[in-house]
């Protein structure tokens, strides 16, 4: 058996998410992947990924791996995924890892990156991966309220459907956020992400930037532990998972 | 009658050009903004463009104008197009012009620009403005052709049905090529274009950049005044009609 890892750029404004679902009408990143993957090498191939993505979030260097007892080489099969799902999903690149290397487990942080558009109209040429938020944005007041992020938390508040008896606590080990020229950007990196975390922490700092809570208030929003403290989701299409992180490396 | 003139951004790919078709299925910019100025304005609306793009080109400053004898303001029209066809067409100006002002006839000058991605795969990000082109293109070579291009020529050679008795004589007042990361950017500025124009000069460069012509070969091809004599015609996709020059004046 051989360990092979893919690394992927996708749009993934037309899919329903990374996971594969039951219904094969439903479009997802890992479903267009593994129905490739299943004429190349053949049935049976399962995918880890580094990052679950959601139904309309994109990736620009996701990671995924899987084993196999094919000679078919890595080359051949990023060639069949490009050639059949590219330009919207593109293997960038393909090569062998060491046996034990799982894209999902193996990995220690992801970065992701959320993108805001404050001026008055939406531009048709960034629309599709920028949330068109008209209006002024403290990106200052943003940036202090996301210091009470940085560390080990239960970030309960964040998360959609925490499981029963699953963590919800997470290491948050770095936040930025840039305004410039009509933009707003939300960088995060942690050693893992709860569901929708991102986007729900990227709408409680926008409620923070647009003065409809203090930035103090962020510390008494994660105490809660509750959904409920946390304001609006933002939009999927601003959110892209930007890298992966393997110790030193990253993919 | 009042003149109103807007300011347009598009994302073509999902339309058949700017010009209006019968057939009301066929989708095109034009008939899109037609269709929210007469429910607005009421019938009889006819719309001048400085740059009548072809299916699946762009546009990120299209200027159009009309005359009406309603009341309703610039803004409003705004609000409406941008309400109903936003974020893929968008108007991001709209303003009384003077009467005379009309966005086709009072153009002195247009600018497109033509992106390529030269690198082994495409980026999902900016795949429906860029055409994808793998493999190595000598923007030197490209600009050394272009010179060729300068001035006030017989442009048959690169336009597709030219009518018998119009005229193909153009002047082109600038062409500039940047080779960067990857991408090959070109850009044009001329008093207007034939059909195709750009698409038909982009694919002759191409063919000097990969060294299938010699720069010295433009003035042969432009001599010929035979479409046959240039080579393919680019894909629109990369093509976007960047400003519209109104005398001293960009709108």
């Amino acid at each position: 058996m051989r360990t092979i890892q893919l690394v992927l750029a996708y749009d993934g404004t037309e899919f329903r998410g990374w996971a594969k679902q039951r219904d094969p009408r439903v479009r997802t990143i890992e479903g267009e992947l593994l129905s490739v993957l299943s004429s190349v090498l053949g049935k049976g191939v399962r995918l880890s990924v580094a990052g679950r993505t959601d139904a309309g979030v994109h990736a620009r260097r996701q990671v995924a791996s899987f084993t196999t007892s094919s000679a078919v080489v890595p080359e051949r099969v990023q060639a069949a995924i490009n050639g059949k799902l590219g330009p919207e999903i593109v293997v960038t690149q393909a090569s062998y890892a060491s046996q034990a290397f799982d894209a999902r487990f193996s990995a220690t942080a992801r970065e992701y990156r959320y993108r805001i558009d404050t001026s008055p109209y939406p531009d048709p040429f960034s629309a599709r991966f920028v949330w068109h938020r008209p209006g002024d944005l403290s990106a200052i007041r943003m940036r202090t309220a996301a210091r009470a992020l940085i560390g080990e938390h239960d970030f309960a508040s964040f998360c959609r459907h925490p499981g029963q008896d699953r963590s919800t606590v997470r290491r948050l080990d770095r936040v930025t956020v840039v305004g410039r020229g009509g933009r707003v950007e939300l960088s995060f990196r942690a050693n893992a992400f709860l569901h929708q975390m991102v986007r729900s922490l990227v709408g409680t700092l926008v409620a923070v930037g647009e003065g409809k809570l203090e930035p103090e208030d962020m510390k008494r929003v994660m105490a809660a532990r509750d959904r409920a403290a946390a304001r609006q989701l933002a939009p999927p299409h601003g959110l892209t998972l930007e890298r992966v992180i393997y110790g030193r490396h990253v993919r």
